[in-house]
């Protein structure tokens, strides 16, 4: 397989730019990827002068405007043409790059894909995608917010390309394909999800029927589907679960000196775990259902973060799950 | 106040009935309550007999069937006439009991509750509320499973409703109430939150916006609206969620000598934190709108969890909640 190039979009995240052109230093040590930062080209030749590094695998393609977070996205994507995140998808588009990473507005991100980049024939709405941190290993839950309103043939063509997906990037043949719900029962759920499960029943997925909330974490699925206001709400209610948990184990912890002890003596073992439930070792979230890859990281995203989400692209466009997908729907 | 009368289905649950009676001897422990134990006389007269207790604050109701959890809630409620569920419900109708408890079939009680005991004036659909524990003290999370697809009405009496019960049982004057979102700002979420969020905000309530999924567990807002299939979701997903960590916290613990060793130090201070977090401390959830009390405890209810039902109805009735709710609405 050739050389990827992976346009990255250093103006968007909490820690843009400088933690995202770091992470992009960072990939040039593993692999052979070129890499093109989109951005004020001031300022990310700033951060570059910091680093040495192989000049001939990084790109800078100036962009004078940002798109900020609180902007509403359709009315930035039209307004906003100078945007990092409107011309990184153009060079996509365009094919002078193979897939576009942003930690920038989610919802720009996504209107600006589906205008820019297009969908895929069959494709009635992309959806994004996230690997789950699970007991037994990543599970993939999608959507995880592109689409709040779903119709149940949404989720059937997420329940598609999420099994292309997990079979290719996960080498996982036949990935299970759960509904996310309330109970495992066929009746179970809301009117979209009971239409949903008929529906695929009668795909040649493999459809387990469906994954009940409590067993998400102990991955009882491969992938998992849901309207993307469920799959946000579950995305974010386990990290902020997470966080509490930690914290409020390390205060315990840290209550009295016997357990300030004890707490020495585990915390290898807790480390390990911890690294197991990261969010942020599992990379960014995949654009499903586009022509071409473009990828939401975190909008928190640290340099690890943009490492593993160029790790993701590298990964996904070497088993060509654009092509798998067109030929799956 | 004079004395509370409440009524419990003995025949339903995962531990029923050995520990739903012992829950009910327990409970006679402290307070004044008497109880009605409601199911098969022969096996509950059994039960008790294991125990002494003040007979003149135990009565049996018998009734011959019971609904099983795998039954359709509809023809359930409309076929056993003379099951423990449908002979309780009427008990609280006819005024025999102040209120019922069941850890049965949540469906064909809701369904039960709503046909047998009926709605107050002005509430569409009664809802489940159940505290939720978090950082900062618990949280009302309602609906959490009776209208899997709701309209933004349903939404703003149920934000009414749980004002009640939380300043009443809770003792917070003028309680925050947040509907549950992928974000903060109004125009996010889907089309029903986004109804509400207006609705909201012409009510007399103290309505604070929406409450980030992610901020859940820290106590953002006293009480949190949703539709029931998400709340449902939240619920089933953080128990789920809890039990995992834990379980892989020890194991995690127990992988090596010194974090063994460790673990003893630290489990003191780990235990408090435990019952911080335990879902089964905060008893049963309550099922709002209804002309009387009937609370939903949960399916794997132990004894513990009955007598915290048992006092939740306790000072559910003493504060007088169902006339205070008929005020607001």
């Amino acid at each position: 397989m050739s050389k990827v190039k992976i346009a990255v979009d250093c103006m968007g995240g909490d820690n843009a730019p400088a933690e995202i052109v770091k992470g992009c230093i960072e990939t040039l040590k593993t692999g052979e990827d070129k890499l093109v930062l989109v951005g004020k080209s001031g300022i990310i030749d700033n951060e570059l002068s910091k680093y040495s590094y192989d000049k001939e695998r990084i790109e800078v393609v100036d962009a004078a405007e940002v798109i900020e977070n609180e902007e509403i996205p359709t009315v930035a994507i039209r307004r906003k043409k100078n945007s990092s995140m409107v011309v990184g998808l153009n060079l996509v588009k365009e094919g002078r790059a193979d897939a576009f990473i942003s930690a920038g507005n989610t919802g720009a991100l996504l209107t600006g894909a589906t205008v820019i980049v297009g969908r895929i024939k069959g494709v009635e709405r992309p959806c994004l995608a996230t690997l789950i941190p699970a007991e037994k290993g990543p599970a993939l839950l999608m959507d995880v917010g592109a689409n709040t309103d779903c119709k149940a043939s949404y989720i059937v063509q997420f329940a598609k390309m999420g099994s292309v997906y997990f079979e290719n990037v996960m080498g996982v043949e036949n990935p299970k394909v759960g509904i996310v719900n309330i109970g495992v029962e066929e009746e179970k759920g809301n009117l979209m999800t009971r239409e949903a499960y008929k529906l695929l029943k009668e795909t040649d997925l493999n459809f387990i029927g469906n994954a009940e909330a409590r067993d998400l974490m102990t991955h009882v699925a491969d992938v998992l589907v849901c309207d993307g206001f469920t799959g946000n709400i579950i995305l974010k209610f386990g990290e902020g679960f997470a966080m509490t948990i930690f914290r409020m184990v390390k205060k315990s912890l840290m209550s009295s000196l016997i357990s300030k002890l004890g707490a020495m003596l585990c915390i290898g073992s807790l480390k390990g775990l911890a690294k197991t439930m990261d969010y942020a070792e599992v990379g960014g979230a995949p654009f499903l259902g586009l022509t071409s890859l473009v990828v939401k990281a975190h909008g928190a995203s640290d340099a690890r973060a943009v490492v593993g989400a160029v790790e993701q692209c590298h990964s996904f466009i070497e088993k060509d799950i654009v092509n798998k997908i067109k030929e799956k729907l």
